[in-house]
């Protein structure tokens, strides 16, 4: 087994589960007449977005200009920036739009203003609204702020008017399927209460939005033309949590070396801690706060253990795993225990490279 | 200002309050005799290292044996890699002990087999113990395992015993000087209780503890030859709302830029989420969760502006800033917030440089 062949902490992905977790979501998306754009701040990985290009997928999201310009460097010709404009980084934007179909996302009227100053070369932008999440984006109540946004475009002659964006990001704090679909029915509410509004003031107008959440469990789309869920490729133990996915879904696992065990609390200590899984955490079904579950690998792929088997708690390198009298006496010092993320993004972007399981380094984004 | 010159979140460090920091810890050390053996997983840096290599600093700690190998190439000579032996690393060790003084910890007979038998090159060992943080150690009551591994180290040629090594990490669930206190006392008890164990078995029994918040607040250390402080050269806010340090000892803070405003939630977002800060996260004292503290510059240094300006939430690249009305009004889209992160040594380790406050690029252990 790979993992066998690694002294320190060490990444895996399993390209099989990632295929099918791919496979899932464009026949989805075919399904429901949608356009897939699939966010890449997961994986940040030109080979992993390969895999997506072999389903067919032709645009991508990204979270920086810095990953624009990665994946534009491997021939990505279009790509959202799901992150309200950073005027500071003007030049690098105007740059990457003279190559690149740049979809651009704006909220306020202080970055539109920048951008038609200074860009040299045309961009699409969408209008950034807040559909529940309160984190960033327009309200429907700003009227006056959104009549100003509406103008600038209007006026501009290099940015064009695509459509709006949504982010209900607020499915993250879901805990059930009724939960999930609470958030993404106030979200198309507002998605289409927007839609409305604007329509009065651009002929088209295209409806961008979609997590992982409502994107795995939903199964209408009223309204929607393009969804830019991320995390579904590798899922991981938050998904599972909200109901997005189900255990062997989860694609990614660290392979942590063991170091030392305790009897008197079934407890084993891995070389592994906050800088590698980072510290996110996540709540088992009696209440506890948990860091990850152990796998064990059947000879062909990782199987998560359940909830008898978890990480209770990580410190910078050292990780403390609760587990079952069986997994403690087989478990030896020396060996690798593989233990499956809380969120997969945070992770892989911690560790900067993973490996499929067949050995292959998968590279992510230099930093 | 240094920070203008940035356009993407970028750390900073104010060398000043580091070496102030560094001065008071040395001081302190020096006062009860003890040497004092700096903890690098905080800084990771040549550069830094050389700071405390200023004040006489000829001892250092590391987290990894990749950490040691890197202040080994930077001259460092006497090095404790203050984690349980990692036997699938025994190699690199015995590659290191070549050149370098190490002193090892172990806490079980398994690793100091694998030691005895693949080590060409002697090296120090310490027998971890657990003063009650219970993350790993010997207990006091495993009796048979520490008579073992005291006939182990006995009976072998490349094993020198050189003492015992605690870490009393729970004083990091400290609220209080109090409670530090009762951490600190039932720390050094135990301690005293191996001590006087492990006389019957060896002529010398050196002491080493030392946990930022005790390191830095306790007035007596009975018993201790050493102490391994290492957040406390950049302190955080953590280590605020323990009680180890004062808001303007903080060294770090990170410059992000500002994207968006919202006027009805007083709330700022910045370009600079989880994968620029971690995930660490603190309470304030009215028990809001928060993510990290505004600061102003004003000309000279960093101003932490308490807690109505603080970071409610962290997601992969954005962070919502909720302000008082003065910050909200003067702070506008484009220009760079300050913010003093949660856990400086997650912060450093996940974005791998930083600044100084005159612009010199500090270069952190390469990935």
């Amino acid at each position: 087994m790979i993992a066998d062949s690694f002294s320190t902490p060490t990444l895996l992905v399993d390209q099989q589960k990632v295929l099918r977790n791919i496979e899932r979501m464009v026949k989805k998306a075919r399904q429901h007449d949608l356009v897939l754009r699939p966010h890449c701040k997961t994986h940040q990985s030109h080979e992993v977005a390969n895999w997506l290009r072999d389903f067919g997928i032709r645009e991508i999201t990204v979270s920086s200009v810095q990953m624009a310009r990665y994946f534009a460097e491997d021939q990505w010709e279009d790509i959202t920036i799901a992150f309200p404009v950073n005027i500071r980084e003007m030049k690098r934007i105007d740059q990457l739009a003279q190559t690149t179909q740049l979809n651009l996302v704006i909220e306020n009227t202080a970055a539109l203003e920048v951008l038609q100053h200074q860009l040299s070369h045309p961009v699409n932008v969408f209008l950034k609204v807040d559909t529940g999440y309160q984190r960033t984006g327009a309200e429907l109540s700003e009227e006056a702020k959104i009549a100003r946004i509406v103008d600038l475009i209007k006026k501009s002659s290099k940015l064009h008017f695509k459509g709006i964006l949504g982010h209900a990001g607020h499915s993250y704090k879901a805990k059930s399927l009724l939960e999930i679909e609470s958030v993404h029915q106030s979200s198309l509410d507002r998605l289409q209460a927007f839609k409305a509004l604007l329509s009065n003031a651009f002929e088209n107008v295209f409806v961008s939005t979609g997590d992982t959440p409502t994107c795995s469990k939903m199964q209408y789309f009223p309204g929607v033309d393009e969804i830019r869920p991320g995390n579904f490729v590798f899922y991981d133990l938050a998904q599972w949590g909200i109901g997005s996915c189900d255990l062997p879904d989860m694609a990614l696992v660290m392979s942590c070396p063991v170091v030392a065990k305790h009897a008197s609390r079934n407890e084993i200590v891995v070389y592994g801690g906050g800088v590698h899984f980072s510290k996110d955490r996540a709540t088992l079904p009696d209440g506890t706060t948990y860091y990850g579950m152990v796998n064990e690998f059947d000879g062909h792929e990782f199987i998560p253990l359940g909830t008898e088997n978890y990480v209770r708690s990580l410190s910078q390198e050292h990780g403390i795993v609760k587990v079952s009298d069986a997994i403690f006496e087989k478990t030896e010092i020396g060996e690798m225990l593989h233990i499956s993320p809380i969120h997969s993004c945070m992770t892989a972007d911690i560790m900067k490279r993973y490996y499929t399981l067949s050995g292959q380094l998968i590279q992510m984004m230099p930093i």
